[in-house]
């Protein structure tokens, strides 16, 4: 049972499982060692962060001897504001403009979240070097590079497309996998799964969101080779160990609190956040996006820079937006009791409410502004990150009005059921629901949003909670438009992919078809001809006919076949101009394997006078009746991938429907930004 | 955007989620209380369980004088094994036998797990009564006292098929349930991830064991209800608080020990255990079912008092088998440090580890024999649970070993890791691993099974071991035969169901088509002649041609359609057996709207001499060509969901195809156990 070819599928997917885990673990040293070079250098070996330079060596009040900032540095001492805020702002602009040449230079591709693109490659649109081996390796030094920029972006999107190449560069290593799209097509969502299993240390959060948001046909047997290979990229990373902590958790709390009734009053609020926020970002960075691409098309690298500079100049003064945002978001999940309590900037004390209030809000509204004009900007650039760490602050400030509302009047009606010995509210619970709505609110994801946070904070209790969050924030979010960014970015660019919801059109499919088809004749026609067509047109196949006057249907012939087919009659049968072709249907009773052209040496029938290409024509193409609802025929295209549906009535010839066809259809009866041009411009 | 339509469906999915919550409690309590009954009864309140009978007020030494032991009633004293037995025994027969007499006799269909039938009503296989209001009440009488019988079943089987019986129940008082098949379905989806939700607390679990187990099509609108009804199940379970702890997390656990590389090694040998005992159990029980469905049809009720005698009597002497598998689990995960440590039975002591090791074995042992004989007799009976304690108590019993082992050679290579002053192994750990491999392997489920597992314990540390044990588990069992128990079910009861796995059989669709059909011919058919086709056949649906030569291939008419529309041509139109009928195909261009007969008064048009049955026809059901692979016709059947495909070349209809033709092309090819004869059976 274990065959050759199942064998090498799960050596496949073991090698890029593993090669997702390494880079993402080498990435995250990177990463981690850059942002602190904004801050300074280590005296003793230059190649490492502060964490590592003053491992063990930490002196009692906290600072570390071999550790340099750059204040120090230029002999001005250890801590004067301005230099240090000049400093950061200059190792920031520096990262994000070289990052932004080099993605300029090497890979365009690399810019971006990749997230829309992937999502129509594994709906079977092709994009030739969208998952190459130079876009990974400009992916993977641009991202280190961004993110130590103090950008307001995240580093999960670039991972999915990082994983993406990787599986993509490894299976075409191996010929089953370079012929056959389908299995192309569940390694790259194997893939996908370990990307966001990596970025997160979340594996089984990884394969709920290849399965939700990444692939609309998901077979267990995806979904089998998704749970290993996220599996075997989260054991590597565990190894590697990138982060010294020897856990997967990466932000581990311990709430052990019970959840108080009168306190899903605030889940409510913080979910209305979530709905907010989201539709706030979709709808001003989509317009971000689109003066982008009117305006700013030549000047990526400027703009790039532009942005760091002014994050940065921003951002240092706020002790939560200075640092990098997944640190920043450990810092606000935790509780202020227990071991690993801990006091930053005194978001534990009682007293000085006011004023951590006000830096909260700051940094959201700050962040959330920076969030709508950076994302989609020419580095690589995620949005989940950014969206938790803006959920997390928020959530926090609710929090720490809550405890200071509970503390000031713990006879108030609503907080009955504190017990008044024992601290009654936990602020990081509020900020680990505000990040789960956050995120929630910009995808508009639910199932995989709870799996990744209780993966990321390793504690499950609160799971009604977070929950009921993330339904009101969908409730809310699909009250101003029920797409997330990655289906607006695809409709945004124009791409041929139809969403996972369902439409009711209530029209025949005969409404959107195309009637005036260019086809091909049974007899009759020459090679020039044909050859006329090829040059002429730049359709993906054409249908097969009798003749022009019955339109009695015989098939499709692929274009690419077709191509093949007449430059072997050229070359090899010495066809001309007016050599007569033939496609005579294929009257034998098995159906013709045709894989690939390119692999076997195929014979053409025929004489001098005339060549046969009937055997290459597909007499089984999917065809429906012209009355069949729209509807049924989307869902064609959804679950079984064809190019086209041919539409037949009565043996006849009666149009064909493409993806396109149904799309331009969409966007005509919803008022919709996608234009009728944005559609022509597709492959 | 919130139309009366949508709220709707919200509002109904809502009241199925709150009634699938209650009734779990109810049945909780109600449990609960019968398994202590078996013990003894509360001299205060007699409905009152021993844990609410001695409710705060059990004395220093753990007895509580409310509660009266059977042996007490008889004045023999507290403690007389004997008496205590026999009173075991006596009320454990005594469920059994009422349990299995009134399924018989009130709802047949309540008997079983009902997982397989549930996944091929989803797949769109009618069974009428099978989700009815009185199979809904005996299942949740029955389930109460199978399950306090202290048989070896589970109830989250059953907990699945009652909430899936609430669903439709609520969901049928609504016309647009009614009428839309693809509503209904999308309501038992939900209802069936909030039956999981229930069973084991764990919502998210639900949502994904609905996906990968019982729906195969799951679009992301699906999901999304799932969510909500499963948490809304949650929630209100939550609230109704049956089991007085506050807390929606069955067993918690706290692990705080970090895992050592070697226990690597053991995980291994705890995942080969999962996948062999899946593979036996899959094996024997189908032998036992099949011994069952020809011996003892018609003996359902004395089988099951003779198990539960069986049963009671064997498993009395067996501390591990005494109490309810529920809470066996509970001790059997717990760590044995900590606040919530306890020393059931001796559990944490260093010695008289043989001894335990012995009773956890003998309890492994006999409690898979008794899951083989009893999974599937004529009670309530679900399989999940008995799969996980037999895991527990053998996953416990190799941690013990384990542990023995490192505490008497702590200088064994194997040890070094381990920290010489602190316990090193965790045989808590080892007996959720062993609960969660054996789930696996008798389901064959992974993904639901991790998050079901963390949701139970709530911790989510051994995220890795759990993965990497699933992974060889589903390994080992599939070299044995890749379908679950519930599949292996579904085969031997002939129903007509395609699994979600892949088929790849290379041979065009026209090599299972039925090509002699019964069809209507557009003219020259008289009344009686219809009505003696309808009478003499059972085919759901007739192809209607032009004629019987030319086989012109114009629409198809299903059954129920056609004996709606002769009844009414009888009564109001007069109709008489020689009547002419036609199937004039229509010429107008928008698509009939015919989704049911029942609710709109239609007209037949036509004269006195013939009527026109033609506006009925539906003219697009689903064709291909005859030459189109086997395998994407399945994938029609699969994601579109027709009950038939109708096979057209050039105009012309060649023949049919329906789910039971390609099992039954299935079984010929391969070794399978499904007779031809159980295929015919269907309905």
């Amino acid at each position: 049972k274990l065959t050759y070819e199942t064998t090498q599928t799960w050596i496949v997917v073991t090698l890029v499982g593993a090669a997702i885990g390494l880079n993402s673990a080498l990435i995250a040293i990177v990463t981690d060692w850059l942002s602190d070079i904004k801050l300074g250098y280590c005296s003793e070996a230059w190649w490492l962060n502060q964490k590592f330079c003053c491992w063990e060596i930490e002196a009692r009040d906290g600072s570390c001897e071999n550790w340099i900032h750059w204040s120090q540095a230029l002999h001005m001492g250890p801590d004067v504001f301005v230099v240090k805020w000049i400093f950061y702002v200059f190792w920031a602009t520096l990262f994000a403009t070289t990052c932004a040449y080099l993605v300029k230079v090497f890979a365009p591709y690399a810019a971006g979240s990749g997230i829309s693109e992937i999502k129509c490659i594994l709906a079977g649109f092709v994009m030739r070097g969208f998952l190459g081996s130079w876009t990974l390796m400009m992916k993977s030094v641009g991202l280190t590079m961004a993110v130590a920029s103090n950008l307001s972006i995240g580093k999960e999107g670039p991972s999915v497309h990082m994983a993406c190449c990787v599986g993509n560069v490894i299976s075409r290593c191996f010929q089953k996998f370079r012929t056959s799209k389908a299995e192309m097509r569940e390694i790259l969502t194997a893939s996908s799964a370990a990307g966001v299993a990596v970025a997160f240390g979340s594996p089984i959060g990884g394969v709920l969101f290849a399965l939700e948001e990444m692939s609309s046909t998901f077979p267990n047997r995806t979904m089998w080779k998704s749970f290993f290979c996220a599996m075997i990229a989260t054991m590597v990373l565990q190894a590697m160990n990138p982060f010294r902590t020897g856990k997967l958790v990466m932000f581990q709390v311990s709430y052990d609190r019970e959840w108080h009734f009168f306190e899903y009053l605030f889940v409510v609020v913080i979910g209305i956040f979530g709905g907010l926020y989201g539709a706030l970002v979709i709808k001003f960075n989509l317009i971000v996006a689109q003066l982008r691409k009117r305006y700013l098309k030549n000047y990526g690298v400027s703009e790039a820079a532009a942005l760091a500079f002014f994050t940065a100049l921003i951002a240092y003064p706020n002790v939560f937006m200075r640092i990098d945002m997944t640190e920043i978001m450990g810092i606000l999940f935790r509780e202020c009791e227990g071991a690993q309590g801990e006091n930053y900037y005194g978001l534990c004390e009682t007293n000085g409410v006011g004023r951590l209030v006000v830096l909260l809000l700051v940094a959201t509204v700050l962040r959330t502004i920076g969030t709508i004009v950076t994302y989609g900007c020419r580095v690589p650039c995620g949005i989940f990150v950014p969206s938790m760490a803006i959920g997390a602050t928020f959530g926090r400030m609710i929090g720490l009005l809550v405890k200071a509302w509970q503390v000031s009047n713990p006879d108030f009606f609503l907080f009955a059921s504190c017990n008044p010995d024992m601290p009654c509210i936990t602020p990081g619970t509020y900020a680990f629901l505000g990040a789960a709505a956050a995120l929630c609110g910009v995808m508009r994801i639910t199932v995989s949003v709870v799996v990744i946070m209780f993966e990321l904070t390793g504690q499950i209790t609160y799971i009604l909670p977070t929950m009921i969050a993330l339904m009101i924030t969908r409730a809310v979010g699909d009250w101003f438009g029920a797409d997330g960014i990655a289906d607006r970015y695809i409709r945004l660019n124009g791409y041929p992919f139809l969403d996972k919801e369902d439409h009711v059109f209530g029209v025949p499919v005969s409404h959107v078809m195309q009637s005036e088809m260019t086809v091909m004749t049974a007899t009759g026609m020459k090679f020039k001809e044909i050859d006329e067509i090829l040059r002429n047109t730049n359709f993906q196949g054409f249908p097969v006919v009798q003749d022009n006057k019955s339109m009695a249907f015989i098939g499709y012939i692929g274009r690419s076949e077709l191509r093949y087919l007449l430059d072997k009659a050229r070359s090899v049968y010495k066809a001309h101009d007016t050599t007569g072709v033939r496609f005579s249907p294929d009257t034998n009773e098995d159906p013709e394997v045709l894989t690939s052209t390119s692999d076997v040496d195929h014979v053409i029938p025929g004489s001098s006078d005339f060549l046969d290409f009937g055997p290459y024509v597909d007499q089984t193409p999917i065809t429906v009746h012209p009355k069949l609802y729209l509807e049924t025929v989307m869902d064609m295209f959804k679950q079984l991938g064809p190019r086209v549906v041919l539409l037949e009535q009565g043996g006849k010839l009666v149009g064909l429907v493409t993806i396109k066809d149904v799309l331009r259809y969409m966007a005509r009866i919803e008022t919709s930004n996608t234009t009728d041009e944005a559609i022509d411009d597709m492959e």
